[in-house]
């Protein structure tokens, strides 16, 4: 049994982007599991855009603090339990943080299905899958043979957001940053379109790419694009809010969308914020819908799996700059 | 049978603020009515601030052109009919213009009911009402214990929203420009607080009058106040946006709310922008529900009736400054 704990530590809060030198690598010790805890061993850490969110103030969850153990979502592997719910083996998601081992109250956590790649359990049945399906489904409700845009599309959201409303037979338009991306959305991915924003003004390309408009705009990233996509929604669209990633890494004053809420009431629209906890009333219906979808091969699955715990600092910054394609995570053990 | 028809023009679009020399009294000819149209007689024309954004751009209408007789909606009475729908001596609702006489088509015109004053069809019974209650009922949906807050209060959808809303057993706050008024929404509409955003900055004066937030915001005016009261709303709350009047008059750059979507994201929230022709259906429903708080005196009436064709551009250019406490109108005949 191991005794040394790798943690990465956040090292103090960014005033500005965030940068590996804000994390350090520290040893503690592995801890104990008391009564209704499990000690868990941490396999594969999820990035996250909230993970940057978090060091902002106080969101859905505490504001993080200088010195603490970085906090981040994990899959994880039971290796003791002092709880009658969980036995060592199961695998559970939990928070616990960035390290290798972590005691936590098993009051909430569930064990996970068996399923291979295990991987497949962060990405899309996990959090991003979970969150695309009811941000576009249960927010976004979009029609078969309406425009569906979203950004950040080839992230791990997006990617399925994108291809969730295909199969709901949606026109559907990616924003991506990079030819790369939007190439491997269309190609790969089967979207209708898909427009780089880093390739010039967004709004000319976005407005060709949905020439009758947009009726669900699956939002990522707030800021500009959000503004973009407002001035072309429809009547009566549909704004589902999920996150604002362009506002997250740096604290300069930004500018809300200036056309809000002017463009609402015109136009009629609705925009609404949420979060995946919102409906996990649902979580089975939706699983289940994931599960086919990936098993009949209509839904690919983008993973961007870096390995060591040594690797998160960078892996975050990165994912913040939009390096990856798909669902970002760290091996750890 | 008069044969003479002033008007008022639209001189030139603003740039900036809309002042009275924008427009210009001219005189035209009484116009016939042709095969299905109607002959109207203006009583009272309605001063909104959509007028004001009109002149903005397409909206939910094609945007004004200079020279055009000045667009806007009032009460008038049928002089001449070639609808098989109309006859002479019924009063329609119709967009007339600024101009004593207009000929308009009857499609889509309905006889208003015989009530007395003929102004409570422009404010309580009129746009203004609908406005308030699909606005806050249908949009906001405030539940008995809510804190609802909405501005421009004193206005002629403000206040009547804020009526509805204690009719409903919510906590009501209003805000609105100047002690004076301010007084009247607590004293004379039974408000529970009432906050003067000239007075000084608004958010702690909103916080402390809404000390455990804000369920329902129902948003007149956009801009900071919109900024100020995203911040307050409790989770799950609802903004329901009806205008922006702060946004109207002038075309400087104007920043949009600043915690637009990470708010909206973060306490799960929803803004739905709506006009009122979008509930006709419940018309009946909600006129009934009007028409009797009015009758047991729960909902009073405010009316600001200014007299003669050519004060509509003061009367416009006074709205959008805020002098107005309730509907304001003017008499033309």
């Amino acid at each position: 049994m191991a005794t040394a704990n790798r943690q990465i530590l956040l090292n103090e809060l960014p005033k500005g982007k965030l940068t590996p030198e804000h994390f350090r690598l520290s040893q503690g010790s592995v801890p104990a599991a008391k009564d209704g805890e499990v000690l868990l061993k941490v396999r594969y850490v999820s990035l996250d855009a909230a993970n940057r969110a978090w060091m902002q103030g106080r969101t859905y969850r505490a504001a993080l603090e200088p010195g603490q153990v970085m906090a981040g979502g994990a899959i994880a592997e039971v290796v003791e339990s002092k709880s009658s719910g969980l036995k060592t083996g199961d695998l559970v998601f939990a928070d616990t943080g960035w390290q290798e081992y972590a005691a936590v109250s098993a009051k909430g956590l569930q064990p996970l299905p068996k399923l291979e790649p295990i991987t497949h359990l962060l990405s899309v049945f996990g959090v991003a899958g979970l969150t695309a399906y009811f941000g576009l489904l249960n927010v976004g409700k979009p029609k078969a043979g309406e425009t569906v845009v979203v950004s950040a599309a080839a992230g791990s959201v997006g990617s399925i957001v994108g291809q969730i409303a295909k199969i709901k037979e949606c026109r559907v338009v990616g924003i991506a940053g990079g030819k790369d991306k939007c190439d491997r959305l269309v190609k790969e991915l089967g979207f209708d379109a898909a427009v780089d924003y880093k390739a010039g003004p967004l709004f000319p390309g976005l407005k060709a790419a949905a020439p009758k408009g947009i009726d669900v705009y699956f939002d990522n990233v707030g800021g500009e694009i959000l503004e973009s996509c407002i001035s072309l929604m429809n009547m009566h669209g549909r704004i589902s809010c999920c996150g604002a990633v362009s506002m997250y890494d740096g604290n300069a004053p930004v500018t809300g969308p200036r056309n809000v809420p002017g463009l609402l009431v015109t136009k009629r629209l609705t925009m609404q914020g949420f979060i995946v906890m919102d409906y996990a009333k649902e979580n089975d219906k939706a699983l289940s819908d994931l599960q086919s979808w990936v098993k009949s091969g209509k839904l690919k699955v983008y993973e961007d799996i870096l390995t060591g715990i040594e690797s998160l600092p960078q892996a975050l910054v990165g994912l913040l700059a939009g390096d990856n394609v798909g669902k970002r995570m760290v091996k750890v053990s």
